[in-house]
């Protein structure tokens, strides 16, 4: 099959490898009919996450077909339309039992972690993959989803809403700031609202990126290019700050914009991907009664966020800004690594798309 | 009366000030009979708390008897016995109706900070004190409790079951390690057993507080100072790090210390008044779904805790390792601050023992 291959920093292939074959008799294969690129993609292609070695298959998102199973996978079969979820969970290890799925121990790939896909194991953007514990990391698509749908609940949806809006203990009436609209701000954005955003605040350099947030349910848009954006912010607010900050960039800036604008007792959900530390002036927050979260999501989320797609709840297909083959993937790539020019958000790699 | 007046950092005097008046209908005139010295007055004696004035009376803890009460005091009545808790809360304003004493906006001394005794208002190391929103700033003491026992309740008991533990989220079973086995960090020892933790390692550079630790609670100690302190701690757990990392000592190492035993998952309770950022590293972090907390006491479990005292469940009298009278308050302060020497853990001041 053809598949795409990390050849060390700066450096992918588009290339032929073997099929993935079933290793274990939990795993399944999907061949795959959708999948898309991560801003952690990206970061891996910069060398940012060592653990990736040269040789492997990225990405951890799609959406495909079941095409073979093994012998202790009996509630899912061969023909099901499924959404690989991007963290691998045997559902039965000790973290898995508290929902602690983004640190299963399962011993696939390396033990402790539950993003492999792409990262300690072979990935999506390929024709097939093979996918480890199928039955707890596999979720069967209902009618009426569509792939570019589908796609979104991989990873950007339940991380938007688990460690944006959950971690960050959204409550009804909270003015929420989302510091970042891409991808998975926008994910925060459209699901804040689950539970029960009042104000929903994007935050973002890019007036184009700004325009997108308000379609998925920013009440109100500033741009953190201009000086006063920490003024505007706030007078969205009592004047305290706002209850919850959302970070979904990853670099220290934005953290720090996020600390700066939680009121007291509020909370800080840090959902972007760090290369760098960050400081943390405690000598001034240790008396502000603020929470900080962050995590790698755990896709618990993932069936209940799938029925209200599926109920048209969520706007997931208009995450897809731009469209491609399999055999287009490298310009795929260059379209989202241009994401202010080009103003993408998703790009979906889609196999009926290959030339 | 007399009372301990701050003269900016470094000075401090037992000098004779006006008594204290009501003020607002609101008020209570407090006869003060107990009260001690919180880490925090050493802090504000180095000159960290820029916001306290020369001249300010210092203290926030205390126990004693109302003698007079304000027009619009009607639960209270001159002749009680009372706990000063060190955060005034007014009871009504946003932040209090959500238990945010801590950040009470009733505008008694400064808007938006509960704690103002020995900060924005003058304080308890005093004869008199003047208590503002009395009714809800003040706790009646039931019989059987002493002085000794009582004071602990102003600061100290709740600082370490709500910030600590609380806000730790401690559940049962929870492997819990504390950094810093000083006063707050044995009130964090004390009450951890209340929400069902299974283990909980003291950690200190000092043998003698580590001693002191097991009679509080501590199931484990480890000496901060071996070479293989991580080690020990980790060997208690799992292996993967302790549920809850509560850090009560307030200097970056102690804090990086919290943050380099929390398993993923797991939650570090900041405790500790700082004077310096921390370096977080977010480049680690960001995958390990761990939560930071931090803040000032709120206090809303002092008559929970309270009760408890009173039926021998919580051991406060234990915390009182040295004894002084009002007039021997510089003596108090000299003991409390080479605590490492004196083995000081709570120096409690009362007018019983004045000359």
């Amino acid at each position: 099959m053809k598949a795409l291959v990390y050849g060390g920093p700066g450096k992918k292939t588009w290339q032929d490898v073997p099929d993935p074959e079933i290793v274990h008799a939990t795993d399944a294969i999907v061949r795959v009919e959708t999948t898309t690129i991560c801003g952690t993609d990206l970061h891996i292609l910069k060398g940012d996450v060592p653990a990736v070695q040269v040789g492997r298959i990225l990405g951890h998102e799609g959406v495909g077909t079941i095409t073979a199973v093994g012998s202790a996978v009996s509630s899912l079969a061969v023909g099901d339309r499924v959404i690989i979820s991007c963290i691998k969970s045997c559902g039965h290890c000790a973290n898995c039992k508290l929902g602690l799925y983004s640190h299963c121990l399962g011993d696939e790939g390396q033990s402790g972690i539950g993003w492999v896909f792409g990262h300690l194991i072979d990935g999506t953007q390929a024709e097939f993959v093979r996918v480890p514990y199928a039955e707890n990391s596999l979720h069967r698509i209902p009618p009426g989803v569509s792939d570019e749908e589908a796609v979104m609940l991989s990873d950007i949806l339940p991380t938007g809403f688990e460690i944006g809006v959950q971690y960050g203990r959204v409550k009804p009436g909270d003015v929420v700031a989302v510091i970042g609209a891409g991808p998975v701000g926008l994910a925060a954005i459209a699901t804040a609202g689950l539970c029960g955003a009042g104000t929903i605040i994007a935050i973002d350099t890019d007036e184009n990126r700004l325009e997108q947030a308000r379609l998925f349910g920013a009440t109100d848009a500033v741009v953190s290019g201009s000086h006063d954006w920490k003024q505007q912010v706030l007078a969205l607010t009592d004047g305290a700050g706002v209850d919850v900050a959302i970070e979904a960039v990853g670099i220290p800036e934005t953290f720090t914009m996020a600390v700066d604008v939680v009121r007291p007792g509020g909370n800080v959900a840090n959902v972007g991907v760090h290369g760098k530390p960050v400081e943390l002036h405690l000598e001034d927050l240790w008396i502000q009664n603020i929470n900080i979260s962050m995590g790698l999501v755990n896709t618990n989320s993932t069936p209940m966020l799938l029925k209200l797609v599926a109920r048209g709840k969520i706007p997931a297909g208009a995450l897809t800004t731009h469209r491609f083959g399999f055999d287009q993937v490298l310009e795929a790539y260059d379209t989202f690594s241009r994401a202010a020019e080009t103003k993408a958000l998703k790009v979906v790699i889609s196999r009926s798309r290959m030339a």
